[in-house]
């Protein structure tokens, strides 16, 4: 059996690589997509085919996140709730997409990934592997009764890589979760929970990475000037750039004038409400740009009614 | 036959109280409603009266407007194209509905405006009237031939005025037209109707009366808190304030801060694209905090559904 | 403790009615809404009292239910799914709607019903319950593992009933379920499961009650006029007539011409599809009359918005 | 100067033929498309070559209509206000980009059509006409003031055809207008505008072309049964056809049973409402079959957005 794990390196899909190859008698190939997390991706293919994988692809899908996911996204004006901009839902789409490409490439059976039973990614990703690929059978572990018992908690999976010579890090635990990509960064979970805990005080001033804090972003104000061709920005302020060197520059001129931050209460898929606080500099400045666009541009009922989509 | 004239004490409808008076032998009862336009009512009735009225009803109805019109306009979530805050229009209906009171206790046979034949608020202002009124005649001078043949610009009116020892007065004329209430004051034509004209230029920070610059605005964040009961807000940092002592509070408050300004292009009802530019600092505020106070009580698809009509 | 609870003279609601007596150790009250079923009512007191209830309502809540809820629904326009015209769904609130003002005339301390955990009942009544009565407790045996397990199966409630004296009448079962009121008559599950089962087959003839077959309806067309004020039937054919009335001569006359049958699949709350047969003879002539009406009086945005808003 | 003229061989668009050669100095290339209208189209080209044109197409599209056009409909399940089919407003586009493909084959500067200033098709035409060739002029002789003023009525067409040996047939004419094509045939202004007019009773009974009157259709129902692959019907009873000859099949059995008549008051484009009378047998079977099929096979979530787009 042959099966192509979604893997970062981390804990979970480390030790979900190695307990998949002794319990499905598999050989695994793992997969990483570069879309813009920054994480130290160095040193990440060894570190798979230690921990046990027969192969370890690691793709820069960057430029084809912002082409083919982030811009369409604009062009629809997506926004979800009126606030967030779905930072973390267009990614899954195109590692899954990937995935099955490798799937086939490879002639794999099954794809795997370490989301848990409770979270909307495994929607997203399993979904999307549906939709792309109905043959390929998908495994996710969290699910599996056998796996949740093994593996109780953090302590276990701890022991387990130890006792497994799987190589992993300890990091000192962050008080919230945060999740990255070229668009947004999104901080959810721990401290963040409380929704009358406030998360733009100076003692969570470090939390963010992509923006300045409003009050200390210059006084002085900077104009800047986007060129749309077919509803795609094409150039910033003259000069032309590829979609992913439109959403860098973006985030760098936001994040300096502490442009994009979002921190909201949302209803989840499952029927929850959670509070998630958002970086999304570049996001929200296309976004504003692209409707400033589409109002020069559009015809009144096509705009009504797309906006009457927007919500669904 | 006697008139209910909605009178603002300028140019236009003091020429149309006198030529109403002449041209349909009738009494002209003048109107003016203090919806927060902060313009000098003072001495007004007098003027009328010279003008010509045998009446004149001045009624503050700011209380009401923000009690029964702009709260729960916020309430429905109604902002157009995503971003006007409907400051204008919301204020028609009010004034409609006030002059039809009167027209009922005067017994009048009609009632007349000073809109004209090209705009947004002939519509409204007949709209509310035909709803609530249907048996009282519409004067609109301005869509009589006989009234555009005898006033084809300005120079006929201020001679009609002289000649007929009416009271004006001379203002200088600014290159772009403003409209002011309680919710909001707007800027539009002249000079604004090129969209590339920068609005937010020095040699333009005149123009704007209720907001600073945000670049002007302190470095020093604010904290406020809202207290809603009911979907309306009800105190403001802990001060119980009615819905026109929060409108005047918000204002104030974020005014000082740069919040609320809005600079776009926009469809108008006849099929223009029209450029408007707002200053709405309390709107900004109370949109803003209704929304995350929706995002804690509001079931989902409630949410959804009523997002999905606010295009429309 | 006392407790209201919807009674039909049924098997399960007897048993119902029994058991909730001697657990709660509780005062029953049991309450019968006569909406159209045309159930035999006659003896249902004497029943429910030997049984033993305290205290038995049985009212006649037909006229409320044309003029406050089917009327105002068709009124709306409101069709399920482009077909079905939710001749169930819209009878509930009522029912709740009764109980809880009985409930509260008794100052009683819960209301119970008989719906079980899979079906849609449960989530109309209770939400309406919820609605108008929030501090009453709702009891719902079928959700009660105790009463689950104490009653297996109908043989269970059967001897149930003959241990303790409920009077109950062994009917012969049909192969599917039916659910009549003024509006409709429902049938679905069992035989009808099948999306191929024939149900306009020969055999199947002598399940409808409220209509004739397309086939065997007379050649000769009718004509009939209704007269609509406000938006709602009162007259037919020059008589004219309450809701209730109006009703009652349109389902005769669809009836007998064989008009408002709908058989088809459709999408139930909880995701499942089901399988369901309806006669709604009035309300399909009703429903296209109010609609031709509206196309000579009805604004197009209002009727097109309106329109929109019906799927949902 | 060359020009496509959209020629039906009546007497409007024969006048027009022969009016644009000599005003514009035209080369005129005649074009008639067989979209199942069922005219008389032998002949045409000699009568179109005797009028003047230099060259005409006559191509029957009848398939391409069905395939590319009808099917895409009821795939989306467009149906205007509930009731109406589209059958007259759905063949525009077709004729449209068909004259664009000859005119730019034939390399020429314009195309004209006969259609009035005031319906629907003018805008259905030219409309799709600025889709597919902005680059090409659009002569629509109606809007011309000297085509209106050489042509104030019937009398001086026929005159002008006269002196012009214009071969055109006088027919008696009917107290309604018709237009037929694959999919429907349609009836209105005339006697059918009162909408108080009985276009059902005896008298009326001729006007019908393609179906029988309910209370004339067989009593013995038919079984028929649709196979639909990728949402589109390949098979009637077990008989493979292609969209043409499945809307052929179904024209006449619907006709036979009586099926599709639908008489109706609809709002207009322009703002004002008017009757209209269809017989569209083979797309009602359609439509209803295509709606049960999906309430097998579509999601509900996809299923109530599509029916939320429908009225818009």
């Amino acid at each position: 059996m042959k099966i192509v794990l979604a893997y970062s390196g981390g804990l979970d899909t480390s030790v979900i690589l190695r307990w998949l190859k002794e319990n499905y008698q598999a050989e695994i190939i793992a997969f990483c997509a570069d879309i813009g997390q920054e994480d130290e991706l160095d040193g990440l293919e060894a570190k798979a085919l230690r921990t046990g994988a027969s192969k370890c692809y690691i793709d820069d899908l960057q430029e084809e996140f912002a082409r083919n996911f982030i811009f369409p996204m604009f062009q629809a004006g997506a926004i979800y709730e009126g606030q967030y901009f779905l930072g973390t839902s267009i990614a899954r789409p195109l590692i899954a997409q990937r995935m099955v490409e490798i799937a086939r490439l490879e002639k794999a059976d099954a794809i795997a990934h370490g989301a848990t039973g409770k979270g909307n990614d495994q929607v997203r990703f399993e979904l999307a592997a549906a939709a792309l690929a109905p043959e390929l059978r998908v495994i996710a572990p969290w699910r599996e009764e056998r796996f949740r018992k093994e593996f109780p908690g953090r302590a276990e999976m701890m022991a387990f890589s130890k006792a497994n010579k799987i190589p992993v890090e300890a990091s000192a635990k962050k008080p919230y979760s945060m999740d990255r990509n070229l668009l947004h960064i999104s901080y959810e979970s721990g401290v963040l929970e409380d929704p009358w805990f406030d998360a733009s005080s100076k003692e969570m001033r470090d939390m963010y990475k992509l923006s300045a804090a409003p009050e200390d972003a210059p006084n002085e104000p900077e104009y800047v000037e986007l060129e749309f061709e077919q509803g795609d920005c094409v150039a910033v302020s003259g000069k032309p750039l590829s979609p992913l060197g439109a959403m860098k520059t973006l985030n760098k001129l936001g994040g300096k004038h502490g442009i994009g931050r979002v921190d909201i209460v949302e209803n989840r898929f499952v029927g929850m409400k959670g509070r998630g606080v958002y970086e999304t500099p570049g996001g929200a400045i296309l976004h504003f740009a692209h409707r400033q666009m589409e109002t020069l541009t559009m015809d009144r009922e096509v705009m009504h009614l797309r906006d009457s989509l927007i919500p669904k």
